[in-house]
């Protein structure tokens, strides 16, 4: 855990305020522009469902300026028989609903000491929305996965040089084969009732339900099956954890992490109890629970597990909470999920910033 | 069931398509100018969530011209201390989100033979949100309800001639204490992630789970705990079923009810097997089963349940269809709760027109 910030704070009164004061594009406060990149903001995690306008956007080149008319989507590879599908064939399929949380992998990267390159996310990189669309393992059943198959291949619209001075390339990311034919692993064409738009990836978003965000391809227009596995900048340059031992672990599936979503960070309160409320999630399974601290994790009491309980959907929660002391208060969470995983007090802290999922204090005064 | 309409059609051709014509105001199918009632788009009943431009709306009279600054919402009557809490004060209650699926008790109005009276509803008048808010049962725990109540009463800023001639009075409705205190009643105070607005009833809407629409009153003002049943115009005038007996029935918790999102009445299909899909809910239970017929119900097959699963809100269902004809094809649907409540092939027809929930055909061409 981080405490720096607040107990610089301390000693000079209340926490600083995070700095960041531009205005909101597009609902969402924004990391770069050029593509854009935009992290919800922290009224709407206090919320189980982001509104579609205030769902974080990370993308790595430009969106795709049009969507050709023409646009089919093409399952290939190592099948019995080639698929080219319109948006209209999709329709017709079988048609599946489902909650999903989905996390930037660099979610809280500027909460990383020492500093690491990268966007800067604060708490934001992370909503909710109930996707729909047709199950991926219906499409690659019509096309026929062939023995020997290892991981399928998913291509976006999206094109740019991925680094200054890197070769031009398209968005790709590779799964492997259980991975994309899980019954829950979806084509998405909805967003919360809402036919997909453009910046989410219109007109066809795979959804990895568990999976960190980099896994979602936007803009999908070809889905190859492979007989080996898939090697390239976003598969094994980046989205890549590097440990200390010289070894490397991809970026998977999202670790156990909460949040506080109210009070805010340097909030001055005023009456005698308050209910703390929150978010809590995990990639790996249901959240069992969520505790909370005000001593700095000497003693931790258990919140209450409220709203929607879905397998890949963050997990609301409630906690009463009466000062003990006034002035300086520093409150924790920290959840385990139903396999076991305890969110870790601090960060396993990697060049490149990802899974960032250590405890994070937030600070309020007590009047 | 009503299958004339179909068979009318099928003697001239294909079945004649619903004569609504009128744009969309606010995206919702218009019924009513003044006050504005208007019901969901058939599109956006091939979503599980509504969203919010599309939630259905059936005001009692104008929405309320300004909510007033010093708003307050008392709570008071056969109580241990009355209450007059700020948006504010609820807000840091115990918090609680839950997906409810809510529908018009007039709801199909339209497809009643003979005809009745009131709007004339189609099959829009049913919407599922994402309910934020806090519990009624915290806050009647804090106020205490004495021994001997009864019955709540909950009144809007809304007001008005019910009927012309009629005396003007504000939107009244009461709920057996049982179900205020329910645990999952709630003041609603977010709607899909969003503050509620002030059509749906900003700034604070009950939410009763399970009951037709008329028991959520919106622009809530006060809350009154009875010891004696509440008689009044919403409550004994209006939303009773008239019994063949002479007996009256209150119209209270959603039967049990299924409807076909796709295809659309009148549609041409042009290929041999498709997805059919579709939502159905009731009040009293999880959905049990949802059974499909091509032959006037002879043979049914079974749906698919798919989707969120969630006790008060609907669920969506999937069904393999292979026509056995070409030319015209009529589907029907029915379902069962885990009650036991089956959906009647027939809607017991009433003077003014509630709880319409017969088996509902479709048309459809196939070429």
């Amino acid at each position: 855990m981080n405490l720096c910030t607040c107990i610089q704070a301390e000693s000079g009164g209340m926490p600083a305020v995070s700095p960041r004061t531009q205005p909101e594009r597009n609902g969402l406060v924004p990391i770069d522009e050029s593509p854009f990149i935009g992290e919800t903001p922290q009224n709407s995690l206090q919320t189980w469902l982001t509104p579609n306008p205030h769902f974080y956007v990370r993308n790595h080149f430009s969106t795709p300026a049009d969507i050709p008319s023409s646009w089919n989507l093409v399952i290939d590879g190592h099948v019995d028989q080639t698929l080219d599908l319109s948006l209209e064939d999709l329709r017709c399929l079988p048609k599946q609903t489902l909650p999903i949380t989905m996390e930037c992998a660099g979610n809280n990267r500027s909460d990383l000491q020492p500093k690491v390159p990268g966007n800067p996310f604060q708490s934001g990189a992370v909503s909710t929305a109930i996707w729909g669309g047709v199950p991926l393992s219906c499409v690659l059943e019509r096309a026929g996965i062939r023995e020997g198959a290892k991981e399928v291949l998913f291509e976006g619209l999206d094109s740019g040089e991925p680094e200054p001075g890197h070769q031009e390339m398209t968005y790709l990311r590779s799964l492997p084969t259980e991975v994309a034919t899980h019954p829950q692993t979806l084509l998405a064409i909805e967003m919360n009732g809402e036919t997909l738009s453009v910046e989410h990836g219109y007109p066809v978003r795979l959804i990895v339900p568990g999976w960190y965000g980099m896994a979602s391809v936007k803009w999908l227009r070809r889905i190859c099956v492979l007989e080996e596995s898939y090697s390239g900048f976003f598969q094994t340059d980046r989205y890549i954890i590097e440990n200390e031992d010289g070894t490397v672990d991809p970026v998977a599936q999202i670790k156990v992490k909460s949040l506080i979503s109210w009070p805010n960070q340097g909030e001055s309160l005023e009456s005698t109890s308050y209910n703390v409320t929150g978010l809590a999630w995990s990639g790996f399974a249901h959240i069992a629970s969520v505790e909370v601290s005000d001593d700095g994790g000497e003693t931790w009491g258990d919140a209450e597990l409220v709203g929607p309980r879905h397998r890949f959907a963050w997990q609301q929660w409630n906690f009463s909470w009466t000062p003990s002391r006034k002035g300086h208060n520093t409150l924790i969470c920290r959840a385990v999920d139903e396999d076991g995983n305890v969110q870790p007090m601090e960060t396993a802290w990697n060049r490149l910033g990802y899974i960032i999922n250590g405890v994070k204090p937030v600070c309020v005064n007590v009047a």
